[in-house]
């Protein structure tokens, strides 16, 4: 009789938000990037994917993945490649220690939840690989550094290679045709600027827009203006960005970010045909953040806006109030402000057509902050007779 | 007793829409571009302005200037600058032939009237300033070609030396510090390729945009990505767009239209502060062009946005019954079809989510085409007395 254990690990894994952002591919399979980038992992009490890796031999194969409990499949390339570079990791402990159960070759169980919703556009592949690929790390008991992983979550899905470190991390686009020197720095810990926080605006598309994996590959295909931008502007960018927020220079920091959103935005529209993401009520964010920066007399708040319509608005803890002041009257309505003091009151800085565009458009905020890597938990999605719980 | 006799001379002048774009001065009071441009001048019948030129030595002074009969200021520096290089070119006549009157030392008095709505963001500054040089040019019977007075036109409004001429029109940006050799150009006369028509879905914006000379010298002084298109885009599609136009190859011409109105409007983006002029109506319209091109399986229309919401979408006439077909039912209840045949009859290849957007958004239409350059006309605005007419 041999190895009949079931072996368990836990994770969350954050989601993170670019400042530099990702956008082209100079390799399609191995997700090289034409460009590096550089986000701010958020914290994982509001945004986080937990994800339980097990792995037993009494498990029927094959490999099997739930998320929020419906079954996904592990046979796209993209979730075999990590699969294939973790197994081949664990594979390497067990040649050098054959005391090892080779767990290897075992069939492996997963289970993912999201504490929000999914299809939000919300950066939820970031989590999700970066979850996956930590918690079979810790399920193999592997001693490759966060860095050494991002080669294998960046397989996955870019920009997760991003979400197995906190605080503000660079990911290299790296130079070499393997791609081994593509993956995620650490450019600072969450405690050398604890003090970055972000609103979230979530908008309510009528339409998800075009698959951030097709519109890349097209524009980096038709847009004239791409190179320029890939190869001149991010990598000014990337330093003057790397340098703020060593010297925790907001404002700095403020005006690179708005942009970055904009000159990733705008090699969108140049893309043939033009990929719009950002529609009347990113707009009216973006103008609110301006109207409001403006009142203040200071760059207080950044937009920064993904492959969808999404706002996210960086500020820093001392400004809360002055950002809360702009939004809080005009989304009270919504869900998500949590525990905030509820008696501030406007109407703030913004004007009457960025307040009917917000309310219209905003279907709920996100309250949340600069945040940790992957966090090692002992609850686990699967129990120990490996099913997954609650089913 | 002198000269006591009324001089008038009345013209129509033309709107053009580019489809090369003009963005940006590389000398903002000279008005020298940073890049060729080069329009389709578009029917009088639908879209001009009128505009009578009258001169007398019993005028009292200073010059004046009726627009839709309410006083407009003559004394902006480039009014100025247009009634002094003509006044300047007169003076020469009047020098080489002493039995001339001496037109250039009377005070003006000028009329203009627009068919069309002023406001409505449809290039009347162009059809304006072309309008005014060329009946201040009649009034004075110079002997300069439309080319000549393209480049006084020029200084009153880049793109009003375009409307001095009809059909397809090229704004050649010159490398003269005097912007000599910065005027308009014929590609070919309407007679050379007469199918071209457009219909212009007039968009009701919430409130003006950035004017286009103020956003247009941000563009060049914030975006990183506006000298690509100034120096290495635009040349390109300067030649490949006169290639197609003298080919009459529609194809050619509608892919480099859309790219390049994307192209100018991702440079807007790219502007610190960002510019937006296309909205979520703007977008449909895009998306419906997009969407009947696919349906009917060859690229029979092309979208092209100035600075401002409203489409223009160039087609050919054979194809209008198609083009009316997913357009007319959309917009049936909306000003300006004219005499089109009210049964066409939809749905055309539009989805859903556009014919919302576009019905109610769009404010009206205009049906128009390839049309001549500036045409001398009998009616007067200003009677034989001095007086504008209808006042």
């Amino acid at each position: 009789m041999g190895d009949q254990k079931i072996y368990r690990a836990s994770t969350t894994a954050p989601v993170n938000i670019a400042v530099i952002k990702y956008w082209g591919k100079r390799d399609p399979s191995l997700n090289l990037p034409t460009n590096s980038s550089l986000s701010v992992t958020l914290s994982q009490s509001d945004l986080r994917t937990h994800t339980t890796a097990s792995c037993s031999s009494t498990f029927e194969g094959p490999d099997s993945l739930l998320l929020n409990n419906a079954p996904q499949s592990l046979s796209t390339p993209r979730s075999l490649a990590c699969l294939k570079s973790l197994r081949a990791l664990r594979s390497e402990l067990e040649d050098a220690d054959t005391s090892l159960p080779k767990l290897s070759t075992y069939p492996l169980r997963l289970a993912s939840t999201n504490n929000f919703p999914t299809a939000a556009g919300l950066a939820s592949s970031a989590a999700g690989f970066a979850a996956l690929v930590r918690a079979i790390a810790d399920l193999y008991e592997l001693q490759q550094s966060p860095t050494e992983l991002s080669l294998i979550a960046r397989q996955g899905s870019g920009s997760a290679c991003r979400s197995l470190l906190g605080g503000y991390v660079a990911w290299d686009h790296g130079s070499r045709e393997d791609g081994l020197d593509s993956r995620a720095r650490l450019v600072a810990p969450k405690s050398h600027w604890p003090d970055m926080k972000a609103l979230i605006l979530v908008v309510s598309a009528a339409k998800k827009g075009v698959s951030s994996t097709a519109g890349m590959q097209t524009t980096v295909q038709t847009s004239s203006l791409f190179q320029t931008r890939a190869k001149e502007v991010v990598p000014k960018r990337m330093a003057e960005m790397e340098k703020a927020i060593k010297a925790r220079d907001f404002e700095t920091f403020a005006k690179v970010t708005m942009r970055e959103s904009n000159s990733f935005h705008a090699t969108c529209l140049d893309t043939d045909p033009p990929i719009f993401y950002l529609n009347d009520v990113s707009r009216a964010a973006i103008k609110a953040v301006e109207e409001m920066n403006e009142k203040v007399g200071r760059t207080i708040a950044a937009y920064t806006f993904d492959a969808g319509p999404n706002a996210v608005i960086y500020y820093q803890e001392p400004d809360e109030d002055a950002v809360l002041k702009t939004f809080l009257p005009i989304l009270r309505q919504k869900e998500g402000w949590g525990r905030i003091e509820t008696k501030i009151d406007g109407p703030g800085p913004a004007s009457s057509q960025v307040v009917e565009a917000l309310e219209a458009g905003v279907s709920r905020v996100i309250l949340t902050s600069v945040g940790e890597g992957p966090i090692s938990v002992q609850e686990h999605l699967i129990d120990d007779k490996g099913k997954p719980v609650g089913t």
